[in-house]
């Protein structure tokens, strides 16, 4: 079975809550462990009502900080504080962010009951700013009037998975397991080799899923991203209003199905609608003639990486 | 008729969002004027949600810096931007608030369309903040762990209402009209003597909205507000919290209905409940055992002055 590694959509707006949008957040859930991207104004509220364990999550990555990405923060950091929370919790962020969240904290004279500890993002070149063991994320440059970057969150290689029942068929003791589940074959005691691939079965190859938003059309973002499962894409505008995308640093749908089919991304989901949109099929069907593996992003939906 | 004069909740939570009960924020209107009191992450949302049209919103009171009183502000202040805002927005509050709200704006290198203006309050005597001669709004000294006004909006006296009939009976001219509608009497080129009374009808008593939240128990607060016809106090406790209360500087039900009771208050609503509380009727109770006219406020719902 796949270990899980899906993705809530909490907020498909842009700039401005619209009818049944909200403001970008959303959630990474890989084997139940919990991460935010971005933190628009009412994230505690639509995390509550998706019934998120707000507790397992420890790390949010901020992308820029244009307010409809992370107006919400202050609100989700003072209520963990209020519902007594006391492990650490980090944050990904242009610098700026930690004071902007530390002066609210003094106004209300709040010290907090667990550490709050800022990592400071930059935008320049690709850099891995999280890895567990398990899943990494790497910060990637994007095109926007301000400081912003992508996260790409990639899974670790698994080691290989060994065949319990041909070990023990071929009496391989239990000391040897480490050393063949890392790719190594058994030779036994009289010098009998037994090849490691009758002895393992290959891992399930590992998946990625990279968040780009916002940015205009950016092209190097296609390399940066290279043959992810799942890729969102901010797809604030379409072709009409180009010049509009271009001269604000947004994308159209066309742009973002565009670099999904460069980076041969295997599905894309369009997100970051703009609130002029009542109607998302249109956007949807200029991404599709595109890259036909093109989906709409949904508030309170889950997608599997 | 009498003129409108009603307040909207948008949220009687405190601290935390409830299930169907939102962060602080709530709206008066006044003969179709909106006055925003608190402004708790959200509101712009819940402005929407009531259909409330945001673009009449002038002023701003901010009670304290806690953060469920303002977080939803700059989300609001940004949104007018967005929309192409162009009349001033006036900010009733602690001066720090003018700092956050100034940093957020440079982070995402904002120039608002709009003249935002600040107007810092003082929580150590009440003072008039706001007149423009329908509708005066003065702040309250409370009691709370952060420097922290009430508002009272209190109507301003009408003129008196001429007898148009009476008066042309008379043969009363024009010109004598304002002076009679200031109350004196009308004498006539013979000097004949005709009685103020006669010629005019008593204007509608002036009304007045308290808003005293958040707030320990603090007796001086019934003479500020004495005979207002509708008074929101918080109540956050009921009296079996009551040293919780007194640690937190926050009102039981029965402190609110006793300061209610103290000043001569028409009505009490009842507001800022903890998330603890799903039923609130045993608050209700225990106001209503000190004073009978209480009510609990409710998110959504509009009140009459």
């Amino acid at each position: 079975m796949m270990k899980k590694f899906e993705v809530t959509i909490l907020g498909s707006s842009a700039a401005l809550p619209a009818r049944n949008r909200n403001l970008p957040a959303q959630v990474v859930n890989y084997r139940d462990r919990l991460f935010l991207i971005d933190c628009g104004e009412g994230t505690q509220m639509h995390l509550k009502r998706n019934r998120i364990r707000m507790g397992r999550i420890n790390h949010i990555f901020i992308s820029h900080l244009h307010g409809d990405h992370f107006y919400g923060l202050i609100g989700l950091v003072s209520t963990y504080h209020l519902l007594g929370r006391r492990e650490a919790l980090h944050v990904y962020a242009p610098a700026l962010l930690e004071r902007i969240i530390r002066l609210q904290l003094e106004a209300s004279e709040t010290t907090l009951l667990y550490p709050l500890i800022f990592h400071t993002t930059q935008h320049i070149v690709p850099e891995e700013i999280f890895n567990d063991g398990r899943i990494s994320v790497t910060s990637l440059p994007l095109l926007h009037r301000v400081p912003t970057t992508g996260f790409l969150f990639r899974e670790q290689p698994h080691p290989k998975k060994l065949l319990r029942d041909v070990a023990d068929k071929y009496e391989v003791p239990v000391a040897a397991f480490e050393s063949i589940r890392n790719g190594n074959d058994y030779i036994d005691e009289d010098g009998n080799h037994i090849y490691n691939t009758l002895l393992t079965q290959e891992s399930a190859p590992v998946r990625s899923y990279a968040y780009c938003s916002d940015t205009g059309f950016y092209e190097p973002l296609a390399d940066m991203i290279r043959g992810c499962d799942l890729m969102y894409h901010e797809a604030t505008f379409m072709q009409d209003l180009l010049a509009s995308a271009r001269e604000k640093q947004h994308a159209t749908a066309a742009d973002a199905a565009t670099i999904a089919r460069l980076s041969g991304a295997k599905r894309l989901l369009l997100g970051h609608f703009s609130a002029r949109y009542e109607d998302l099929q249109p956007l949807l069907d200029e991404a599709k003639a595109v890259f036909s593996q093109s989906e709409l992003a949904e508030d309170d939906a889950t997608y599997e990486v």
